[in-house]
């Protein structure tokens, strides 16, 4: 890619950019899209705009973001996303002061060399160009020079050593600040308990899950939930609600056609064969009542059969105070510590009922055959993405979609699919299937939380992107055309990276470009969202729920969103010594992102959980593996360069690792655990236990009945009155 | 060496061994004698003979060390002991089972094969002898007999899981019994805190420590001890006790004197100079009860000063009932984790009171340090033996030591010396130079309990006698002769490794017989203890202290009994395939030690300390750690053996790291911690708190005074009434 190519790249992704503002401008203003643009604001019942005012500049959002502090961003989204901008603006600040010495220092000492050019045998002679003079390629072999960028790579060290500290320690005090603060959070005063031994004859299991812990805690001891198999329950329960949504939608079509057509109205109708095409047609409303009234007593017969018989070896304990139960969920419980395990209960909406009930062995063995598996994926990633575009070939498609032919007898639209399948392939593959089936994998391991399950599939996809397209593209891509370079030399891995890495920067320049112009202009603007709102909203939507569930806009999305960042985040680590320029368009990135997410954060997206922080500790080890990752590759290059004082940066690595040892020593435990000295802090008022205990209820599980006579269940003890108003 | 001289030095041995038993038996049955061979009976207070009878038969030791129980053990020698024996039987049976199957099909397998002679290559042609052809060595290469030696390691391996695995789960609850008992244990009820923060402006640190406590367990805390400095005044504590025995001494003498010479009797004298030797000389009696009454009110005045200003940052804190004790010992308790770190209190006895107030990075610093020095130690030994064997050739001692001049003229003793000081160097710097500088090591790394230290040291000298003694004696000592046969080959460690096991086979065996009949013919004789005990009881012993002094046996000190144990199982295995024959002396070692020792522990040795067990999962480990260099050996000899179906070993050693995976998750967490569910049994009677917090003030700062005005001080709640019985 030559200079002028990377300038009209470069300016074609700005004039996207630049629409795409335009159109967020325009179209946020229109109060008609105030549930795409305000969605968080709406829903916590507060008014779309700051203020309140009907017009205002397009610009005010920017005003708003870069004021907001962080107590504003904790108040509407909660701890997760306030640790995020912590990670955004630690990589904004390490990309800043690494850029404020390095660019004016870097660049002119690189341009005003010749000496790469005097000798022959230079790496990416073919792509010599007016970038390439800017960066370290540039230096000649064994010249002194290098010992700026040396000192310069120990200087992008230290300062990530000195920001991710502070970072940590702001993290965790805000950790702390959450969680010792006066509000009742019910996820507080629970604990999982996994692995109970079957009960011993004569004692139901409630019974025995009773006496063990009333023994253990006398005082704080206050109820437990035994968890059931309730796949049976939520299928009919989720029956039963699309019923519900169903006559809905019948009754509102009923009601307008009574408004806009005859008087008297036209009852709506349906077929009730395969996907609503075929069988007999029936009158809706009646239909679906019909329905309901025969699953009501079928869910409620069910639910006490899940109740009574369906209990697992796993149960939910409740203590009646935060000390107790942030202290058992840190002890070993049982002389067999298969048995008995015990782990904090998080928020009731993040736990995943189905897998609290795997045993403790079985969890571990799975946990090994995932990472066997996502190993494997990593390696083999082509096979899949090999597969999905055999399918995509335009032969095979129209076997399998017969009604695309008459679109593809077109020669120009072949011409372009033809072209752009295979790509589209890996792009679906790597966006679409890929985050979906680690989520998958994360799920399958056995985990008991949403929050965690999200953190593990994001470090599943860090690797992955890592792995295969930072490296991939940097060593596989010029493996081939650079290997006669290579044999002239010793080539160590390092080294191939080393010698891989100039030719490639201006390929990553365009990359992070491309993602901060396209994909913060997409994220901002939002056109996607609003299309497909609108086209519900047109064409399928009848009912208040069904328009909620079409622009509700769910979260922030780490589990992407961070592999994303991370990838970017390594990528200028890496070419930041080598060529400095990488370091603005960083800065960009991360300055850009940190203040259109903060607009996002703040109107848009609804977190579905808050984990208080615990995606900080997974962040913290991934940007020090980049780091380490950069200083390897910056000791390979300045070996390549022949350089001999290249050892003087051994230290660099072992620093880094020490590093992160004080850091999981100092900080870690605290993340992992609730430390006591926070759960210790007095409640604003006395909690309400029962009210806590029943939000732990699956909603699947939950009667509208008062029943008294239920005693011998998993839920037994629960005083069913009141129930209703849950 | 050839049959015959193996045959010799078994039978002078053996010889030696027989010698032993019969002077046993003679003077264990003289009454004088039974401080010597009955101590531990005669501190509990039990007739020295079980039944007490004056006469008996010189084998009843064996009937009554046959017939004793677990719980005899444990009456008499604590939970460690009898997990000391259940290690000793599980290798036992472990080395019956195997040898049940393979020696009889094993060896007449070898013995019936010519393989090898008949092929002229041979790794130990030179050394070929009717012990070798008892061995695997003698089975030809590519032989199918093989397949019988494959099959045989693979019994082995599976014999060892299983009995690994009974004997945890029977240590686990032997644990688990001991932990759970209803008498009150002292450690049970503190915890050590350490890396407490400076305590705020205008608060002592009593204060923060029991604000801080109290505001986390406001119904459990009972009080706290905040740990001195005591280096001051143990020094003028022991120097006290010194004088205080001196007197005894004096008096004593003084009283015998009386008795057997005149009536009004001689007074003693002595010089206070250097050693007692030179200097003006004094009446002892009068000298020693003037610095007796000189340094009393300095140790009071020293004492109060170590209270009131010698305080450190940690503190033992005590609580009303087990379960809080045990569950803060294993919580975080600050969001910043290097502060206020808990852990379990142990015993009094135990703590390593001047251990506790090393900070916690800095006790991360020391223990790498330390790990780098045991590492450097282990690989370089020689450097430090060289220099001993230097300093003890006979031309240094003559210049150092200049009056064993006239010994050395004798030509006879002047050969023996050259020929064994440095096999002596050797010797004395692996019995005892090293395990006291290991000890050292392990005291130095910050560990607050001696019976930790111990198992640090343990485990150090288990990594240097196999790394040095098994490995170096086997590869060392025939890398060099072997070099030619090996180049042939190609020369891995593992082929190495098993190219010179053949060789040295009758070298293990007979230093194995070497150890069980010396050692346990010195171990159950007591020759030793007993001579030095009547020498001191016949020119140094005055008072009843001194002699008690004289007599005591100490505990069984696992830190070098162990690694010489483990030792000998990892010879064992390592040989058991290629030559059986060593299974029989295996079985004679710890059948022999088995025996022997429970005599031992049941009527000598008295335990220092008691951990509950603690021991175990470091056995464990280091078991399987020699089970997989079994297994890895045996893979590179049948590897040397061109035996192509050696891939079959692949598995066994991914089987042990699983089998150790599953045994350190499933029983190991209880060993590191207590489990709640046995800390929630109930206690026979309520413990007397204000005792167990006076127990584990350390005997130096106990005052004899009953004082009523320290109530600022470090032991301040102490309501001193009643100290003076302590």
């Amino acid at each position: 890619m030559d200079f002028s190519s990377f300038l009209t790249s470069l300016g074609t992704s700005f004039l996207v950019f630049a629409i795409l503002m335009v159109l967020f401008a325009w179209l946020s203003a229109k109060p008609g899209n105030n549930v795409i643009y305000y969605p968080n604001r709406i829903l916590k019942g507060l008014d779309s705009f700051e203020g309140g005012s009907r017009m205002r500049n397009p610009f005010t959002w920017i005003k708003e973001a870069w004021s907001s502090s962080e107590e504003d961003v904790i108040a509407m989204s909660g701890i997760d996303t306030a640790v995020y901008f912590v990670f955004l603006s630690t990589v904004l600040g390490i990309l800043v002061l690494s850029g404020l010495i390095l660019l004016p220092t870097l660049l002119p000492i690189a341009f005003t060399d010749d000496g790469e050019k005097s000798i022959s045998h230079t790496t990416s002679n073919n792509t010599f160009n007016d970038l390439d003079k800017l960066s370290m390629g540039n230096i000649g072999e064994k010249s002194p020079r290098l010992w700026v960028f040396l000192i310069a790579t120990y200087w992008v060290s230290f300062v990530t050593y000195y920001l991710l500290w502070k970072a940590y320690k702001h993290v965790s005090l805000m950790r702390a600040n959450a969680l010792m603060s006066p509000e009742v959070k019910t996820g507080q005063f629970a604990v999982i308990v996994r692995d109970i031994p079957p009960a011993p004859e004569g004692q139901s299991r409630k019974e025995h899950i009773d006496s063990y812990f009333k023994a253990i805690y006398p005082e704080a001891y206050y109820r437990s939930m035994v968890v059931t198999k309730n796949k049976e329950v939520n299928k009919i329960w989720e029956e039963l609600e699309g019923f519900k949504k169903k006559l809905a939608r019948a009754e509102a079509i009923y009601a307008e056609l009574k408004t806009t057509g005859k008087p008297e109205g036209t009852r709506p109708t349906n077929r009730i064969g395969f996907l609503g095409l075929i069988g007999k047609k029936v009158d809706s409303i009646d239909y679906y009542s019909e329905k309901i009234n025969e699953l009501i007593p079928k869910l409620e017969s069910e639910q006490k059969v899940t109740l009574r018989e369906k209990q697992q070896d796993a149960a939910l304990v409740f203590f009646n105070n935060r000390v107790t139960a942030a202290s058992a969920s840190q002890s070993v419980h049982a002389q067999m510590v298969d048995k008995w395990t015990v782990s904090e209960a998080h928020e009731p909406r993040q736990l995943i009922w189905s897998n609290l009930s795997i045993k403790f062995f079985k969890r571990q063995l799975r946990q090994y055959a995932v990472y066997v598996i996502v190993a494997l994926t990593i390696v083999f990633y082509l096979i899949p993405i090999g597969i999905i575009s055999a399918f995509t070939t335009l032969a095979n498609l129209q076997k399998i979609l017969p009604f695309i032919k008459p679109i593809v007898k077109n020669k120009a639209v072949k011409t372009v699919l033809e072209a752009y399948l295979p790509q589209l392939a890996l792009i679906i593959f790597l966006a679409l299937i890929l985050p979906k089936f680690l989520l998958f994998l994360s799920k399958f391991e056995g985990i008991p939380t949403e929050s965690h399950v999200v953190r593990a599939a994001s470090g599943k996809y860090y690797y992955f992107s890592v792995l295969n397209v930072f490296l991939g593209v940097t060593v596989g891509g010029t493996l081939f055309s650079t290997i006669q370079t290579i044999e002239k030399h010793p080539n160590t891995i390092a080294s191939i990276l080393a010698r891989s890495l100039p030719v490639n920067a201006t390929f990553f320049l365009t990359y992070v470009a491309l993602k901060f112009f396209i994909g913060y202009g997409l994220e901002l603007s939002r056109i996607v969202p609003l299309i497909i709102y609108h086209l519900k909203r047109k064409f399928i939507c009848k009912t208040e729920t069904e328009l909620k569930d079409a622009w509700f806009p769910g979260d922030l999305g780490y589990g992407t969103r961070v592999p994303g960042d991370m990838l970017i985040v390594t990528i200028v680590l890496c070419y930041s010594i080598i060529a400095p320029l990488i370091i603005p368009f960083g800065v960009i990135y991360f300055g850009l992102g940190w203040l259109i997410l903060r607009n996002q954060a703040l109107k848009v997206y609804v977190p579905s959980y808050e984990s208080y922080g615990k995606m900080w500790p997974h962040l913290f080890v991934r940007l020090l593996a980049s780091l380490i990752l950069y200083q390897v590759t910056m000791f390979g290059y300045f070996g390549v360069k022949i350089f001999y004082y290249v050892a003087l940066l051994i230290p660099l690595p072992i620093f880094s690792l020490i590093f992160g040892f004080v850091c999981s020593k100092k900080f870690y435990p605290s993340f992992h655990h609730t430390a006591l000295e926070l759960a210790s802090r007095d409640l604003k008022e006395v909690p309400n236990l029962e009210q806590i205990f029943r939000s732990f209820i699956p909603t699947s599980l939950r009667s509208e009945k008062i029943e008294e006579d239920q005693f011998e269940d998993a839920l037994s003890q629960v005083s069913q009155t009141g129930l209703s108003s849950v």
